[in-house]
């Protein structure tokens, strides 16, 4: 893997990843040369035991681009720049314009509550330079290329003491907010563990205490001999709709051996996570003959020194779906109460997905 | 408050609430005759620590009601009979005709995570009969009933050995996934109490035990005396956008004074409740002249037979806009990370609260 680092004018960072040595030439773009000066903040939320954060962003300058703009796209039209310059790269990633947590937030506000600079970092990772492809028609080897992305994201966030843990997702789809179709995902770096990721590992840690092995590990195994959630597998990773789906059409993909993070991977865990995710997101795509939108999450080992052999680096998918027609809305028993309710069973979601033939191989046309 | 218990002919429970004496001979109808079978069970979700729960039903026979149909009015034409009877009543409690958990439910399927049966229970709460009601346009003595009867459905669904935590909530508006308008709300009963009230209720045990005072009785005091966020106080209820508020427009509503549940309501606290809510939706309706969506939940102290002084009853409201144009979609920080991440203050969305202009003693005709 090739890497670039590059500033943009504004003073944020993009890095250019490609199979390919990247041609030194490059600048970066931006959409406006104004200085981010994000500032936001922390607030402790004392009945949740939670931290929120806030972040008010100044409206910039009137940009007035025409109606194809991209701001994802390689830049086209010099008067209107884009996040991205034009080059030979596979994947690029940059800090948000109007991130959540910057590492240089600072004074945050006195309040009632404890509050605390947000200082972390969020990051958007386009997928490609091709604004119709998606997860699913990506090449198997820049699958693996964006697998070795969120593992340096990971280090190179995670080397910094302030950041605890590295989360890259995808908002996928208008029904979950998403309006900006150019495939790409962010990174979210917290300066603390995050409630949900810190609930898994402490579980984690309690069962490999006692077991002196990995909780996801030994669920693992017992869904390959139950056999009846399994929607991908080969010798290095898993897919399957776990026995506890929360969603309808929950898929977790993970390593069958458990390693903390993306830098822990073998080539040979790597590309068959690669070959794991294409062949799930083909399956959602293939579900209903079109594009699937979902929530996808890495969940790996916290950034904070520390070993953590209880961590298995794994991905959750998180479809809004629960029939073709009808949405699950997180409603009363979800949201208020954290009980999750569903109508069908894993087992049935999981057949429907097993039934959707694909063909990881074959390589789609742009 | 008078009360009238029937049974419905498929077995269901209905209770009638009124503030005058309801007549005797009234009978309780169904839209369906057949029995309802509910089975559901929960599965452990072993790295998130909850249950999850199931509830696969059975389709009933054709049912081809007129387009104008509507399950939660009084009967009107006995070929399609609804869920609740003609007559004198204000509020109606039944028991859901789809549960997700039912006091009933026996035999989990074996798994390779354990299960147990849902042995809990789903009630819908007809807050009215007047379908174009919401809560907003309700009377104020209307509103001090449906306080009672939450509190009667709390002491009647946790005086079960089985229930140990009781939630009502109301789904309000399309965004929010509710397609049947008719003012109603639903009550879950839970065999354990909640991820979510259980890290309250940890929480608010925690500084009880330090400080011999409860947590948001505290909090309230500090919002007191800060005084930026209040929508509604008298002497003895409060409304505020909470300093930590997850959602743009979220509001509490609380008494002053810790109470567990509503059982312990004095008249005066109750009433005080009654205009705070009155106060919230109607504000919440004529911010943008419109029905406002959201999801509203009480959060009392457990029915688990224990004194609980750290609880403090409290509703909490979840709107899912965060302009009048736009949605907040919970996506993958509020989700997978469980950190929610906010654009606007608390501070500036209360002001907007604040600026509407409302008259909670006005009656607003049907």
């Amino acid at each position: 893997m090739y890497s670039h680092k590059l500033l943009k004018p504004d003073g944020r960072q993009l890095t250019l990843y490609s199979r390919q040595p990247i041609a030194e030439d490059i600048t970066a773009p931006s959409p406006s040369n104004e200085p981010v000066r994000a500032n936001p903040h922390l607030r402790w939320h004392p009945l949740r035991g939670e931290w929120v954060a806030y972040a008010s962003h100044r409206q910039g300058r009137t940009f007035m681009p025409p109606p194809e703009y991209n701001p994802l796209a390689p830049t086209s039209n010099p008067t209107f720049p884009t996040e991205l310059p034009q080059g030979k790269y596979d994947v690029a990633v940059f800090d948000n314009r109007f991130p959540s947590m910057a590492l240089a937030a600072h004074n945050p506000p006195e309040s009632i509550v404890e509050t605390l600079p947000a200082q972390g970092a969020c990051e958007v990772v386009v997928f490609t330079q091709d604004a119709s492809a998606s997860l699913s028609s990506l090449e198997l080897e820049h699958l693996d290329l964006l697998l070795q992305v969120w593992g340096d994201r990971t280090r190179v966030l995670g080397d910094n003491p302030q950041i605890q843990y590295v989360l890259p997702f995808e908002n996928k789809g208008v029904e979950v907010g998403v309006t900006l179709h150019h495939p790409h995902g962010q990174i979210y770096a917290y300066p603390f563990i995050p409630p949900v990721p810190a609930k898994m590992l402490a579980m984690q840690q309690a069962y490999y205490q006692e077991h002196r092995r990995g909780l996801l590990e030994d669920l693992i195994q017992k869904e390959i001999a139950d056999n009846q959630r399994i929607i991908y597998q080969d010798d290095h990773a898993i897919a399957f709709v776990p026995v506890c789906a929360r969603y309808p059409y929950e898929v977790w993909i993970a390593p069958k051996q458990p390693v903390a993070n993306f830098m822990d991977l073998t080539p040979q865990q790597r590309w068959g996570l690669a070959r794991a995710l294409k062949t799930v997101t083909l399956k959602y795509d293939g579900l209903w003959n079109r594009p699937f939108p979902y929530l996808m999450a890495w969940f790996g080992g916290p950034t904070d020194g520390v070993d953590h052999p209880e961590a298995h680096l794994h991905a959750q998918f998180y479809p809004p779906y629960r029939t073709s027609e009808r949405l699950k809305y997180l409603a009363g028993t979800e949201l208020a109460a954290g009980m999750f309710a569903n109508d069908a069973l894993p087992e049935e979601k999981a057949k429907e997905l097993q039934a959707v033939t694909v063909n990881i191989e074959k390589q789609i046309a742009a």
